[in-house]
């Protein structure tokens, strides 16, 4: 079906987003189940918008070996709850403050700073019972799942994004080089982004070589969106992104662009895109989602 | 070892907690690993003392059905990191607003808000990464493995220790009943408590039927733990409990004493302690140290 001429990136990610948000409303404790406060913030924030990539991806990455979409689908929904606590954490009052999240107000504007704090826990711990429930992605190996679990762990932990979103906040208003500015990208965003396709060729049952070579896409995948990311916060007009424009320079945060400028910065993107698509010579049709999302994230930003 | 007459609680304790502590030592991240922010953070308040009564009782559980201590260490460390997040994200302004635990001062009075709410997510997740390291318990089957995750986060979720902590905090300066008292007390600190149990049969290999005896002991003496910390709390010198005599009741929280009485709120206390050495009835000595804590946690108040 990938093969056809008539493929169209559009049509697959609503698909995909809805079979993710369908799977979301399943799997998530229902808004009226006690502490029912609690609840409805956690539903809040993971319903409140959002592309979805990083479950796309897994499930693009479990495409690309031909792996089983059932099988693939609590993993991803998981690492949308992950991903959705991150972000209601990074809104707090004493990180970045925000009241705004997509055109939303923020968690804490809503449900206050203490049920935003607990929502975030929520939703993280959740994501763990989601991804240890045997009765869900039936036929997968328990040594698979554990491995899932792991890759998942890491890449959220002190040593992936949590470490890369406290060098994101003690670097505000300070010059940094380069190579922190790599370290927070590659941290903040790019772990979880990279082990999304990890997981997703796991449970996919890709072999050796193919787990090797998505990884190498995961990591210029995960490392381009976040320079278009900054290019977008620079161009983009405030509809867009639904939160304010030029916010990151506002707030004294390195971006690429200020560090490098936006053709170099635009250069570096379209680069790591044609690494993406390098790290997939190896694969047919079923890698074409994966081929058309690196393009689609860089190119928006252009 | 445990059926002998010169068998004593306090060494006995003391032993473990050491193992805990040498193993959380190993397991954590360098305090000098990157960010060394962070991780100065996480290990502070995981080495701010405490009495460890969490991986204690998964090591006794798994004792108690002849398990293997190298096999149950990391579970044991991953739920005391669990128990040190919990603490940290407690004591932070927009929750209790604790300047003091165990006589120090909390995380955020000496990293700030901002750190500490990123210490307590590191921890957490870091807890999920060691229960899923397969170099770590050797010859723990995967499928055991995974078990315990499930077991371990659902109790520390939304369902389970946040739910408590969301009633405990939306019942501050309110009239409960006791039905509500001890919905927080079996979510805020009961399931914890009763998954360290758990998962140390698990682990230690129980049969279905010591399984269900070690599970009834982990709910008597989670409770149990609780009604004698509100005793404890209203009688206690500050010196005892490092923290401020009399605060929950100063804060309004509802207690056992405040609703029962202290004692009936004793009788209480007497009454799951025995209700948690009955369900040890068909146990050998193997099962002393289950016992003699369980009295530990009572007697404390008396």
């Amino acid at each position: 079906m990938n093969d056809a001429t008539d493929w169209q990136l559009k049509p697959y990610l609503q698909e995909r987003v809805r079979m993710v948000e369908d799977a979301l409303d399943r799997f998530l404790p229902r808004a009226t189940t006690l502490p029912a406060s609690l609840h409805d913030s956690m539903r809040y924030s993971v319903f409140a918008g959002g592309k979805r990539l990083r479950p796309v991806l897994m499930m693009a990455a479990c495409e690309a070996v031909d792996g089983n979409m059932e099988q693939v689908l609590p993993a991803a929904c998981a690492i949308e709850m992950i991903h959705s606590y991150s972000l209601i954490h990074d809104d707090l009052p004493a990180m970045d403050d925000d009241d705004l999240r997509r055109g939303k107000p923020t968690n804490h504007k809503v449900y206050g700073e203490a049920l935003a704090i607990l929502a975030g826990d929520g939703l993280l711990t959740e994501a763990f019972v989601l991804l240890s429930n045997s009765n869900l992605a039936k036929g997968l190996a328990a040594e698979t799942r554990s491995q899932v679990i792991h890759i998942l762990a890491k890449s959220a932990g002190s040593l992936g994004m949590v470490g890369g979103q406290v060098v994101d906040m003690e670097s505000e208003g300070k010059e940094i080089d380069l190579p922190t500015l790599e370290y927070i990208h590659t941290h903040k965003t790019g772990a979880l982004i990279c082990a999304a396709i990890e997981c997703g060729a796991l449970i996919g049952g890709a072999s050796a070589e193919q787990q090797q070579a998505l990884v190498r896409y995961g990591q210029a995948a995960g490392l381009a969106f976040q320079v278009a990311d900054d290019i977008l916060d620079i161009v983009a007009d405030q509809e867009l992104l639904g939160k304010d424009v030029g916010s990151d320079e506002e707030r004294g945060k390195a971006t690429y662009p200020a560090l490098i400028g936006l053709a170099e910065s635009r250069g570096r993107a379209r680069e790591l895109r044609d690494l993406a698509f390098a790290a997939l010579d190896s694969f047919d049709g079923s890698a074409r989602p994966l081929r058309e999302i690196a393009s689609y994230i860089v190119d928006r930003s252009f």
